[in-house]
């Protein structure tokens, strides 16, 4: 599978953009996050794990976006289709790039919008962005939306990219049971399961979560623990791997060595419930009619919480499954359908699957469970 | 090797930080970030990968912290030492934690300090921001540094925790024999690699970069490429991987099947680079001493850009080995000595090792490199 994207698809999240804020009466976006500046430029680097350096966007009313970066990164960004690339030599706590930015920002005219609704953050520091503020004396506002609305609608290419991160969690789980079992530490199989993802080609594996108790898990953000997997125990494995710079995020659950019929009870409801709004997701229905699908099903009303969320460039984001999110599918929308049900007090399971809304029915792009609970 | 940290060590970092907030006339500390929040709790997880949640954790002037955290958190924060923890059911668009942020720091009172400064970002919307504080009325400005200053020393726990991520680096890049030669495309020794790190021990690899060209490489930040190494080649691989929450980063250079004239001469003027700076690196010294010991041999002058930083709980963080970078070295600081030099006209070679400042001589906590370039 190609990596990367043809200019033609970054050139049409360009227009896109520029056509929304044309309607919003907005003179250009500031954009300063990993995901946010990669839309529009296909910038893919790990780099961001370091915190010692901003990087920004400038997405104009017109034409290509700006690069206002690091000289450390001119090299990488000259190889996108970002022609017009300014850089600094950052870190400088005297300007770190603050007098550049303001000039870029005067350049290309406000008012300029800046995500500032859910899931986004600024990622510079907070004193730097007064002062472009001030030096620039540019009216600084949100972006109306702007940039989480067009990532949302995923185009063929990346689903595609999805598509085959979602293939490659597929193939470490099936082989699951090489490196889990009864005396096994949860810690290891995390460890190891890492390396399945990997092998089977993920790119990196940005993020791993699950438990392992009898009969359920009280915690699904938890690290995990060193003490070793009991019979009796599920065991729940919950991944987001990336290829290409894009996420799969779904989990999968075992029973070590033994299944109780509360276990077993437990996840083929799961399964209902995930096929219950598999079954609806389609353009028209909204956010809260799946949620309402599955929660019939595995109970606990209101206190359910979030049965599941969009995905892409990042493990989560956008539209959430839950009973206030009226957000209506549309065709290129990629979810995950996220069901929790209590097994016994105290104690819960939860599953995932990965799908993309179509024209007609919905497509899973995780290879989905069946009822019965696999036992290690 | 332990994990966590005992609760003695939360409450001397509150307290250090509850002195310096009283020197400053701050009511309060608010904090939003990952290693902010995790450095005064032990709260750990890898549930931050996902924006659609915001987690905040409140310093008062006296006492325990408190957490104003999502309902999905209360378990594992319910783990830490922390008493005072008030959740919601996030998401919710509607009021996403902010009336219970307003009330908070009105109960706790302000001047209340948000990092503002280098390297720090606030990891909730803008929007967000600006509504908790009209609704608290609560006075908000930076906090004067407190936070990077404290965690710039690092205790005895928590340099043996580094020191451990670093021996598992070193035994990784012990085995680089094993997946990298002639032929093997640079994409699947970055695969590899972090499949050794993790059979070696790492929790999970958050960073990995490199590079592979004739007599050395063009840029250190771009992702591995699917073509095969050849004879000639200078590798260079990079890893930051985490142990219970710690970085290592350093990294190592490798010929493939031969090594020139110029590349061998370039490995050994780094290594007495590093040499230089390592000899020097003691309590009084500044970074920028150690910058110019290794930019004196290393070459470039102002241009040779920044030649290693502190490191901890993130990837870089604290200081930078930059001419203009005045910081005096204090027994405690973990740093890495980083110098980069030209090997022909637009190739460069980097090499990085990691030591802790002490009382006297510094300790080298990466198994440091022989001036020879190995060849594989």
């Amino acid at each position: 599978m190609m990596r990367g994207f043809p200019e033609a698809e970054f050139r049409a999240r360009t227009r896109a953009a520029q056509a929304r804020m044309a309607e919003e009466g907005l003179g250009a976006l500031w954009l300063t996050t990993e995901v946010d500046v990669r839309y529009f430029t296909g910038f893919l680097t790990r780099f961001w794990e370091s915190p010692s350096r901003p990087w920004h966007l400038i997405v104009p009313a017109e034409g290509k976006p700006i690069a206002v970066i690091p000289s450390i990164g001119a090299y990488l960004m000259g190889t996108t289709w970002v022609e017009d690339i300014r850089t600094w030599s950052a870190p400088n706590l005297a300007d770190d790039g603050v007098s550049l930015l303001a000039e870029t920002l005067t350049d290309v005219g406000g008012p300029v919008g800046v995500p500032s609704g859910y899931e986004t953050h600024l990622r510079m520091p907070l004193a730097d962005f007064e002062r472009v503020k001030a030096m620039s004396g540019i009216k600084i506002t949100d972006d109306a939306g702007i940039v989480a609305d067009l990532r949302a609608i995923k185009s063929e290419a990346e689903i595609e990219k999805i598509t085959h991160t979602c293939a490659i969690a597929g193939r470490a789980f099936a082989r699951m049971g090489e490196i889990a079992g009864e005396g096994v530490a949860l810690s290891q199989v995390f460890r190891d399961f890492q390396r399945l993802l990997l092998e089977e080609g993920a790119d990196w594996v940005p993020y791993m979560s699950g438990g392992a108790e009898q009969d359920g898990y009280g915690d699904v953000i938890s690290l995990a623990k060193d003490a070793p997997l009991e019979a009796g125990d599920v065991m729940m494995v919950d991944t987001g791997a990336i290829w290409d710079g894009y996420f799969n995020d779904y989990d999968r659950n075992f029973a070590i060595t033994r299944a109780s019929d509360a276990a077993k009870a437990a996840h083929a409801r799961l399964i209902e419930a995930t096929d219950a709004a598999f079954r609806i997701a389609r353009p028209g229905a909204r956010a809260c009619d799946l949620w309402k699908a599955m929660a019939d099903i595995v109970g606990g009303g209101e206190e359910a919480g979030r049965l599941g969320h969009a995905l892409g460039m990042q493990l989560t984001e956008g539209l959430s499954l839950t009973p206030r999110d009226e957000t209506v599918l549309r065709p290129g929308m990629v979810i995950t359908l996220e069901p929790g049900t209590e097994v016994v007090p105290g104690k819960i399971m939860v599953h995932e699957e990965n799908i993309v809304i179509t024209e007609g029915a919905p497509r899973a792009i995780s290879p989905f469970s069946g009822a019965e609970l696999p036992v290690l």
